[in-house]
């Protein structure tokens, strides 16, 4: 069996992390954590949302975020854009990338965007244009890929039609997202078979989450598949809300953790990161669900119990 | 890509999972999960073990369990033991099965069971012919197959040795574990690429800890190779006793979760694993690892605030 070299990690924590988060995180503490991310060899953080803050009121403070991190040479910083009017905030606070978004079932994307999937479209294509002509790389997240909660599986033939429409409008890359988490690897597999029929693998990302637990089981099917970028949480943030044990995004340290063990490389250290998801974890209060995350903390419990110090 | 058809689970959650608790179960509330553990179309079930009370308090009650379950007809009951003097309790108590148990790795093997690996297996070898004379068949569980947290990573042909001589020595099959929970899918593959050149794939069963995060994965590799039978622990637990988050066993029902999703046919309920689990949750009075569970009970916490009660 063989595997990618190399792999692409697209932080994601500060957007789709912190958007569900019930407790309000002040702006210094996102960009001292963001800041942090930054230095531990991520090259692609996505780092908060020009949504409006009515529909997500953690990242209300998305320009102030933006406007206040150190950039770092290397290391390209992203905003999630529903539109023009989102466009034009990433434009004026000087992002390097926007990433747009799109649900692959109709009843998730009118719930999100209020609009049908064929109304969803022009906003993005003009979205994508602007953007391309501002020189902003245009990224695309398909949503409910894999399940959608109002309509149950989804057909992968729909997922390859919107794919390919989001890459005839310009966007460089597809984010393809178990919104749900509720992917199996055969799902992965029929899927990505599906995809990979018209889009080569080199544009297309995977973005799972790790709700029952088949976020790196996900990962593994889709690297046999040829896929080389995914998207990941620092700490697993992203979980409900109501449920404080579940889980969010794919965990950055337990993704690096099973990347680096398979000889893969991604440039990325685990060691930081385990460190950047502590420092969320004590602002938000309540245990991570990364299991990297909280292996490290047993072993530092275990040696301080027998006195050790290392 | 294909797997099989079918996998067979054994349940090891009333002794791995429960061994490492710091919290002490009550003998009745052992019986009754086991009792509902036989319930869930489990066909195995580890519940105890006859090591020293003095190495393991937690089960200290071995005897008193095994007498009190609910004995459900076509679920075997299996009881760890290290030795003839754990047989003889076997026996007493009239248990279906035994599981005898080695380490891998010599500095592991003699802190668990203070001798060599080349003394230890005379002592399995005389317990393994005593429990076949006495019709009871016997499991052999190779301990750090993969990583020993004295020696570093375990050497595979070490482990095919071992596992040739728990064959020779009367073992129906040999649960290969990763006991500190740190193998990757490439370590599983390389070490099945070494057993399976002189033991049949239907031998070998799996014992993944979901430490990093990286027992599914594993499991799905595998499969991929063939292997149809996995230990697990309903809840995941299992942890390490000091640390609150951390991940013992592969989480019972999120394997269900993922071998069901792709087909694969198990014969057990999830939803009833799942009630198994926040049962022994309630007892053990704190989150445990299972990302199966904390997503059920997010699932309801949600519907509980739409005020729908389904």
């Amino acid at each position: 069996m063989s595997w990618p070299i190399n792999v692409t990690i697209k932080e994601v924590g500060p957007r789709d992390g912190l958007q569900n988060e019930k407790k309000l995180i002040p702006t210094k503490v996102k960009t001292d954590w963001i800041n942090q991310l930054s230095q531990s060899g991520l090259r692609h953080i996505e780092i908060t949302s020009f949504v409006h803050p009515k529909w997500v009121p953690a990242l209300a403070d998305a320009k102030d975020v933006v406007k206040s991190i150190q950039r770092k040479e290397g290391v390209v910083y992203t905003a999630l854009v529903p539109n023009q009017k989102g466009l034009e905030a990433a434009i004026e606070t000087n992002v390097d990338e926007i990433a747009v978004f799109m649900s692959a079932t109709e009843t998730h994307n009118k719930k999100n965007v209020n609009k049908s999937i064929d109304e969803t479209l022009p906003v993005l294509r003009q979205t994508a244009e602007e953007a391309v002509k501002a020189n902003i790389p245009v990224r695309a997240y398909v949503s409910t890929a894999f399940f959608c909660p109002y309509e149950g599986r989804t057909n992968s033939e729909n997922v390859r039609r919107i794919s390919e429409s989001l890459l005839e409008i310009g966007a460089y890359e597809l984010s393809i997202g178990d919104t749900v988490g509720t992917a199996s690897p055969m799902q992965v597999e029929d899927t990505l078979n599906h995809l990979l029929k018209g889009i080569p693998a080199n544009k297309l990302a995977m973005h799972f989450h790790d709700t029952r637990g088949t976020a790196l089981s996900n990962t593994l099917k889709a690297l046999e598949m040829g896929i080389q970028t995914f998207d990941s949480s620092c700490g697993g943030l992203g979980g409900c809300p109501y449920a404080p044990g579940a889980s969010g995004n794919t965990a950055t340290e337990d993704l690096l953790y099973m990347l680096h063990q398979m000889g893969i490389k991604t440039g990325v250290s685990e060691e930081k990161m385990v460190e950047n998801a502590m420092f969320m974890e004590n602002h938000i209060g309540k245990p991570l669900p990364s299991k990297a995350l909280q292996a490290h903390k047993g072993k530092k419990a275990i040696l301080a119990k027998n006195g050790e110090n290392r």
